[in-house]
């Protein structure tokens, strides 16, 4: 690995602790002089592999769960609020996020990315809708008919796919999900062991 | 609540979190004049009610959390050493520990549990063998004779069964699990929060 080697960040678009994750991680990484990529996958898929399910819809764990979101947010100091659909299909989030970075680049895909998130878990929009998606893009100048187009391209939705079965075949199995130097990371909770990994170059 | 109200600590004996959880959790409450009431849980039981298995059982994420107990051992100085056999019943261990609170003290019970913890997580040792909480506790200058019949007593038993229903009941999904000022934190990655709750009054 070269001290330049980027950050791999994959995230699920419902991911309240992913949100959390993607307000901090590119701050993160420029303070050591750090790129970062970022990977929208798929949780729904991942879990039927591990069989695992959204902690939400556990008993105690999912009472538990909503109040800790609400918590760290405000311990984090990062906007929340809680959505009213949860959790919900995120394949047009990531397929607009991956149509936008192969279209507009890595920079404008990021800030789409960042505006989704922020839709979901600060404005409350179901973004699970295409047409939510597009309106997200348009107040960023993005060409509406070239999204709308472009999340239903079948490369993109290949893309997706493949995407997401490269991430299990890196062992990714939540969100946020970060590798770095051939360390994997689970967890918003991580990201003082990460800080301390490229501070330091161990851990 | 009052400013001085006890920290409830929720751990199962085969929990490395909780482990971790154990090192540090009296000196935390010390810190901002607390005591803190030891609770031996059984996740095992819990975990038949949620659905929820131990997080070493799920494809991925069984890989990833065995490096992640090491992982995080180091980065806050704990040690820590996998064991052999793992996950394993806690019954003995819990049990023990609710005996020596009933016939020694809470002082002495904590110390015996830090012990079992550390027999398990340092040295390797199958604390699921009450033969081995016994060797335990005479190191500590435990009469083996009594603990050893203390284990068995139909009362500790009971008591134990009992300790468990109240955790659900307040919701203890988890190890570790604390209970402060009736705010709930889960995970040893939560103890940031805790020591702003106790320092701040409120969070």
């Amino acid at each position: 690995m070269t001290a330049t080697s980027a950050i791999d960040f994959y995230f699920d678009f419902s991911s309240p602790y992913g949100y959390f994750a993607s307000t901090v991680i590119d701050q993160l990484a420029a303070r050591h002089g750090r790129s970062v990529q970022w990977h929208p996958i798929l949780l729904g898929a991942i879990f039927k592999t591990t069989g695992m399910q959204p902690p939400v819809q556990y008993p105690l764990k999912g009472d538990y769960i909503w109040h800790d979101f609400a918590r760290s947010a405000r311990f984090h100091d990062i906007p929340y609020r809680r959505p009213s659909r949860f959790p919900l299909p995120t394949q047009a989030a990531a397929r607009a996020t991956l149509w936008a970075r192969e279209a507009l680049g890595s920079e404008r895909a990021v800030t789409l990315a960042r505006a989704i998130y922020r839709a979901l878990f600060v404005d409350d929009v179901d973004i699970s809708e295409p047409a939510e998606i597009v309106k997200i893009g348009a107040a960023l100048g993005i060409d509406s008919g070239a999204l709308e187009q472009g999340m239903q391209q079948p490369s993109i939705k290949e893309q997706l796919k493949t995407g997401v079965e490269q991430a299990m075949a890196r062992g990714v199995f939540g969100s946020p999900y970060v590798i770095v130097d051939g360390e994997s990371f689970w967890g918003f909770d991580r990201f003082a062991q990460i800080e301390a990994l490229l501070q330091n170059g161990k851990i």
